[in-house]
């Protein structure tokens, strides 16, 4: 029982078949390989964008930092809520790659920004030679909170972002997960919906290590593999990422995963919520569950061998985050909630 | 018969045997995963190194920069070949990742640097304000011309370092290849000889992508720790990148795949350097070959299916630089020394 | 009429002539000239600090930069007030200088954080790898709204910043207006209240072009020298910052001036918070007014020849900041609050 | 007798007088003042440049690499002469300002670069993902051994940087020099002659501390604003920079004062050219001497009152350098050769 996160989990047998294929003969290094083209060609099929540019990087941070540096210049800002995996998660790699651009937290309730909130702050932003310019709009998508954004919730955002000048990058590490939860089509959740340049997430929902950066707008594509290069996340043996995002996305297996992940965490938060003594923090649309529950629970329930991290309210109230992942399976869940029925029971 | 680097080739099985293994069940990420911790303890042992601290991380590129940031400030400069990989094949990573640190470029015959020229560099480098401050060398074994340095000409060049001030780099993209060459251990080729952070590359002979950085003093760690984080380099699935470099490690894998590859490269040199109007312009110490010859015969070579880099001279002589690899066998050895035969003959 | 800032007031007669002064002769560059090293014995003399290293820069912003850039490493964070002067008003140098570090705003009423809400902010730091480190608090005196610390204040911030590990920046840029509020001595105001960094500020206060960073922690100071010469802010010709620091320090000159601008700025303040409408947003403590009042009193006042800036609350009320100098007289003073009655008189 | 430096000197009176007359009354800070303003018209007019922008800073190091971040991407490559100020003299100012750039060096006779060694090492240089993209040249005028570019010689060496795509810096921390040696106008030596971005310096020629950047292509200039602010170079109050250029640019002040440097030097220069064992090492086109001369020389001129610096040629042989300023008088010349004469005469 790992609910840590969705990164405790192994990948489906359909990647590791995918790796076995790739590794037959010689191919060109540094993404110069077919199979490195044919997933380019696939993402922007599945996008419905003929002209994105697609390339492969090995983690979310650097997926993220790499895309906001495209965006945001060094003496610039980047808008993002305050619970942002950018803000606090990735020991300040947007300031590094950016060389030093500052990220300005919003607040928000349940992961989200809102439309209002966004433009109260941009219009009061001073855009001096003393301040940080205002430059690029970060989003998640599912939201830190396990929430999520429609296309609708997008494109408001985006549209505020727009009519300050910002640009706008997608943290969609758990973007499968977020097409899952809204029915919407990749393009409908990304570029129709605004987004500039999206960070597609692979190794949260099933592979080993693989994200791709959809760049729709392609003329920013030839700096980013400068600054690729450059971050050392430019993969000379390319093709097994390029393996690993092609198993992922050939036949709906990415969408396939995400989906059993929501409707596990589904089935977690209901179990959890009609428990005593247990609410949940905010509204659990993907696989990611926030509760909040007295901390002898969580005791109980480690003793027993479930694993999870807490998360206690900024107040210190207690709490946990739990994720579901693609292979959560019934007799895990149904484990869980006995115990922490248990655990709650007077 | 791809020679245009040994990072075209695949992996053998037991890799992907390894990734197969390490895929069964929860892992928590980050390295806080057994493999990972038994990986450390493995190349703790092989290097007769009990307090070393080892990190692994996926390009060859990162694992340099990275360690070019712990032993050189902003301010400070790293010494190099003038024909070093972190000059000229890294997109100023090592300038990303120091802060803007300087390489200072030593020429030197054969991809070497010598203690003398070393020393009369040092000497005369200014250490006022002004300048920015001789922190490091970085060498590479195999040099970039595909030689090697045996331990004491190692043990030499970090002598004339450390009466300096400054700390030692190896990059060890084709590590392996060195102690296959030399016969040396691996603590006779790193810290035994005077280096103070390795870079050992397994991406190059025979890995998916993994290279670890040994750290042999261990106050160092922590910063690296943080540093890789915040340069997006800590793989969430860790216990992959484990894997591979268990499997590699275990039972003398890696120094077999670099045996092989040496080898091949030295029936191809033997083989090449009898054919007229052609010549090797560096000594083959491993698996790594220049050669001076006619641009005609490159041209033919590649009309037969032969893949390969020009690597003209600095004047322009025409020249070639051909790499074997792990699986470079006996038939493509043959085959194309049998066309470069008849590409030479008048 | 002009309270836009202190630093558009010209400077007093003294400074001139010890330009002037200075002028005489050849003196060696870069700080190894007789007057360098005098003003760096003064200010150990007037801070009682010994061992204190002093070294000279142009700007503010170069002042605060460099010391951060001192204290907080690239993945560290410095703490500040969510308006202090280093976020807000000089476009990220200190993310450039640091190296990409981050800022982490602290809320707290006038300008002041509190040292609760401080220990609470540090107590719930993520240490983790994932985390920016807590490097340093960053504090302001006066602070942005023109309140000022004493020396308890002070004791206490840096007390609660010492236990979580934390060095301590003071933005000084109006120390000598804080020194002549509270009557503390240098020394009292600074390290003997924990601050480890001094930025001390003589631009806004009489001179042309002179800041002095007081480093009580002396090992700090040969990196301060070679990140100042690589910032370009190591002056060649630097027995001119010398005779600006040497003249307003000398015979208590600093302190006389800030005291007239507190003067100053106290009458101001009495003055327009007895006008209808006009209030006080801030205990004026030093030499800046922060008042709300009508948009159309700031209109009549600019129409009549004052010069000031308008300063908003966050929600929008209208107001404006209004800053005394060292050479504000009676006569601006009483014609200002003249214009000022007749602006609010219904 | 000080030939350490040309900024050993001090400013002549009118540079004093003009701060005078610039300290009257208020003037808003940052640039924003009329003598701000009209120095900026003053130099288009100069420069017959009616759409430059002009920016002052206090320093030549941060004028030059300011201007540098401006033409050179943090992945992009600077090439410069071996001995450029640049390289040898700043720390790495232009690494920390461009975020990690690199300058590549060009050896020359000299202190010169030629057009066709610039166009060899352009045409070798990589523009592959893995190369530093070539990006700008950087010229020195007077250059660092003190000779001189004439305008055919800069057309013909920008030239070479335009046909491969490269964007043109002048550092002429010594340009007034140039212009005196040459007679060229100052819109002959700079954008007729191909230069994108001049740092015309005015410290080491007469003022206290300020230099100008003057970017001819305007489409640059928010950028450089921005990045002038963020390293905390944009002074507050400005019109003491801005006091000191006019004072300087004024009636042909800063000519005369560069003559007279010239002057002084060639006369020095013609009389240790006649002594024994003393050996010109380069043309002396402005006002630095570089001598060969035995290290007894140099130390009894030391014992008798002369201040200069050894520069010993890269093979250890002895030498020195000399730097006429524009306040070095006959007297001082008459008096340095005679002691000269002595110390060579047998």
């Amino acid at each position: 029982m790992n609910f840590a996160s969705d990164n405790t989990s192994g990948v489906p047998q359909q990647v590791l078949e995918a790796l076995a294929r790739a590794n037959d003969g010689y191919a060109m290094g540094y993404g110069n390989d077919a199979l490195s083209h044919r997933v380019q060609d696939l993402v922007r099929d599945l996008f419905e964008a003929p002209t994105a540019q697609v390339r492969l990087v090995g983690t979310g941070t650097a997926a993220n930092a790499l895309a906001l540096a495209l965006l945001c210049p060094p003496w610039g800002a980047a808008y993002c809520h305050a619970a942002a995996h950018v803000d606090c998660d990735e020991c300040g790699a947007p300031e590094f790659f950016t060389g030093g651009g500052k990220l300005v937290l919003v607040p928000g309730a349940h992961g989200r920004i809102t439309p209002e909130r966004l433009d109260a702050v941009l219009t009061r932003a001073g855009r001096s030679v003393h301040q940080v310019q205002p430059s690029a709009l970060s989003l998640s998508n599912l939201t830190e909170a396990g929430t999520v954004y429609d296309p609708d919730m997008l494109a408001a955002l985006t549209a505020v972002a727009r009519s300050h000048g910002l640009a706008v990058h997608l943290d969609g590490a758990r973007f499968a997960n977020a097409l899952a939860a809204t029915g919407a089509t990749p393009a409908e959740a990304s570029w129709k919906a605004g987004v500039d340049v999206l960070c597609l997430g692979g190794t949260k929902n099933g592979l080993i290590g693989a994200e791709a950066v959809v760049i729709f707008d392609r003329d920013r594509a030839t700096e980013f593999d400068l600054r690729r290069k450059r971050a050392g996340h430019l993969f000379s043996k390319h093709r097994y990422l390029a393996a690993q995002m092609m198993a992922w996305l050939e036949d709906g297996l990415w969408l396939d995963l995400a989906g059993r992940a929501n409707s596990a965490a589904t089935r977690m938060a209901e179990g959890l919520s009609n428990l005593p003594g247990v609410r949940l923090r905010h509204p659990v649309d993907g696989n990611v569950i926030f509760v909040d529950w007295p901390g002898a629970v969580a005791k109980l329930l480690r003793a027993r061998g479930a694993t999870f991290y807490d998360a206690p309210r900024e107040d210190g109230t207690p709490g946990a985050r739990l994720v579901a992942s693609w292979d959560t399976d019934t007799e895990q869940i149904t484990r869980f909630l006995a115990l922490a029925k248990d655990a709650t029971s007077p």
